[in-house]
């Protein structure tokens, strides 16, 4: 059994397979792809039990094959060769010979049955409740980009490590919290025709980033896995078992207090009082707000050291203090940094307050909430 | 006592003197800097005890003071500020107000007596035997890149984890060997009026090839250190205190075979041949050398892959099989990256290689050395 393809296509193909191949796991057989041609279609998969990547090339070949080989050993000899014809030659001896104008290489092969299975759409045609969505990839990709860095890392409730992803009447909404903050992202360019909650895990989130661009992404919603279907590759990711907090009880509703202020300004300032804030344990920072001026400080009293800075700011209310964790306040202005100006809305300091670019994305509603912390600890 | 400074001078002041504090140290009195102000010029030191950076900037102040500062806390809080005029106030309290338009920082300070004495060669004006020489700061650079990577990270023999230093009436010449690979590079730009023999630690060779330019450097060396003058900054060197091995013993001088490569071609095989052998102990890679074909191969009979390539070469023997790690041939190709064909002189398949440029560059001799390793293992 042979077959033929171009080193860079094979290498485009692989690079995009990666990503699932888990670098440290219990179970070595997922350090490999499955390799499977059917038809004339060369099918490379890759899982890591959560997520699971496919992605196909047209080859010439006579016979349909079924194997397992080394994943990063084959992707490494892929990418490090020039652009020539691979001539694959599988053996009998489990050993697949890899022909080129200069060079041969040698890797060993099993058989296919041994790799997991992997979920797929296709396979189970009558599942129950498939629903089925397009979403341009672009969306989708700044929609888990601003919401992504507030899931939280505690494995103790499970929900809270993922991505909520929820379908409305109204759009779909992504939102991400781990107690400390929240995002709330909504998308009302899609118009959903069912109500569902999903929860995907961090890892299918923080892949799908690096794969997604402009192209529409095709979206299968099963009870128990989703399917993202990009222009050459699909994403498989198992989904969160659990049903997600309600987020909603947590947003507050009267927040009539509204401070602007300049993003940049605001964020520049963050980052030089987190010098004076990160090795302490609250890691706080003070806000301190008044009609025109906003005053900002931190002390680390180990080191003896503080630091304290004035930045402009339009403020409806009298005067208010309020305190935060400086990281989470950092976190949140750096998925802010394209907006110019952005709206605290408070109530007291020790509510949550709401954070939200000035300016409305057209269909975009995005919402981030930062909990205060004790000013007098 | 009060002086004023602008940020970006002082920020690339910082930088340049940073690389002296020592991330991990038991003596938490070295994360400091050194400020002294003398006669109106700002001096800062930093040392790890073995290499000590200073450098001056001229300020306008009226009392004289000598303390120090927390290192990374005022490197971080300079370089976070836009540029502006930072008012430096030191109060009595053993605080020192950084003043800016718009924020007031913080920082504690100690009196400067409990900074270890640094090495100078002004202060001792009767050192014995102290030679100088100077040197364009880019063939120093060059020489230092060359050879570093060859320094030996065995604590065991000292001097061999250092880079000799050898001037003699044909110039400056560089050695570093690890035992397995071994660096000469002799600069005959220089005529040193003395015949002597210094080793400086890798840290002093890492932290130098950073700081240099094309700029002319001052070299002052006495028995215990070595100070290198550059334009605005000097950074003085503990020498190491052991006889630098005989490296000429080891250079053989009759190795009559000779096999010419295109260094690229070479390297880009090596580098293939590495994924095939870098997993076992000797990370062995074999090369048959015939008249004008090179075939290289490596076998990972642990995970049951092999690989084997064949470059173009020009072979004055008839045949010759050779191993050597790949991981140490890798290393002297990347330095001989810059030439484009290279020349490897042979013995036998148990005597040392020598690997040279085949066009030599005016007034710099370098030639690499590498060791076999048995093939029948």
């Amino acid at each position: 059994m042979e077959f033929k393809v171009n080193s860079k296509e094979l290498e485009k193909l692989l690079s995009k397979i990666i990503p699932a191949v888990p670098t440290r796991t219990p179970m070595p057989i997922l350090e490999n792809f499955l390799l499977e041609i059917k038809e004339g279609q060369l099918t490379i998969y890759a899982t890591d039990l959560e997520i699971s990547l496919k992605s196909s090339l047209n080859i010439v070949a006579e016979e349909d094959i079924r194997i397992i080989v080394p994943a990063r050993l084959l992707n490494d000899i892929v990418r490090s060769l020039k652009e020539t014809v691979i001539h694959f030659k599988i053996l009998a001896n489990k050993k697949i010979n890899l022909i080129t104008d200069t060079g041969k290489y040698t890797i060993s092969y099993l058989e296919g049955e041994e790799f997991p299975e992997i979920p797929s759409v296709n396979k189970e045609k009558n599942i129950k409740e498939l629903n089925e969505i397009s979403i341009n990839g672009m969306d989708l990709k700044q929609a888990f980009e601003s919401s992504s860095f507030a899931m939280s890392k505690e494995e103790m409730r499970p929900a809270m490590t993922g991505t909520l992803l929820e379908f409305t009447e109204e759009g779909i909404r992504f939102v991400t919290t781990d107690g400390h903050r929240l995002v709330n992202l909504l998308n009302k360019k899609v118009v959903p025709k069912f109500n569902q909650q999903y929860v995907i895990p961090e890892r299918a989130v923080s892949v799908l980033m690096k794969l997604l661009d402009e192209k529409e992404v095709n979206i299968y919603l099963t009870k128990s896995f989703i399917s993202f279907k990009l222009n050459d590759i699909e994403l498989i990711t198992r989904l969160i078992a659990q049903k997600y907090p309600d987020y909603s009880s947590v947003i507050p509703l009267e927040n009539e207090l509204l401070m602007k202020v300049k993003t940049k300004e605001l964020h520049d300032s963050i980052k030089r009082m987190m010098l004076f804030s990160i090795s302490s344990s609250t890691k706080k920072v003070k806000l301190s707000l008044s009609k025109t001026l906003l005053d900002i400080s931190a002390e680390d009293i180990d080191i003896g050291a503080a630091g304290e800075e004035k930045v402009a700011c339009d403020f409806n209310g009298e005067e208010l203090e309020i305190g935060f964790n400086s990281v989470y306040v950092n976190d949140v202005l750096n998925h802010l940094g394209s907006e110019e100006e952005i709206v605290f809305k408070l109530h007291s300091s020790t509510k949550a307050v709401i954070v939200e670019p000035v300016l409305k994305k057209e269909n975009i509603d995005l919402m981030m909430l930062l909990m205060p912390v004790r000013l007098n600890t």
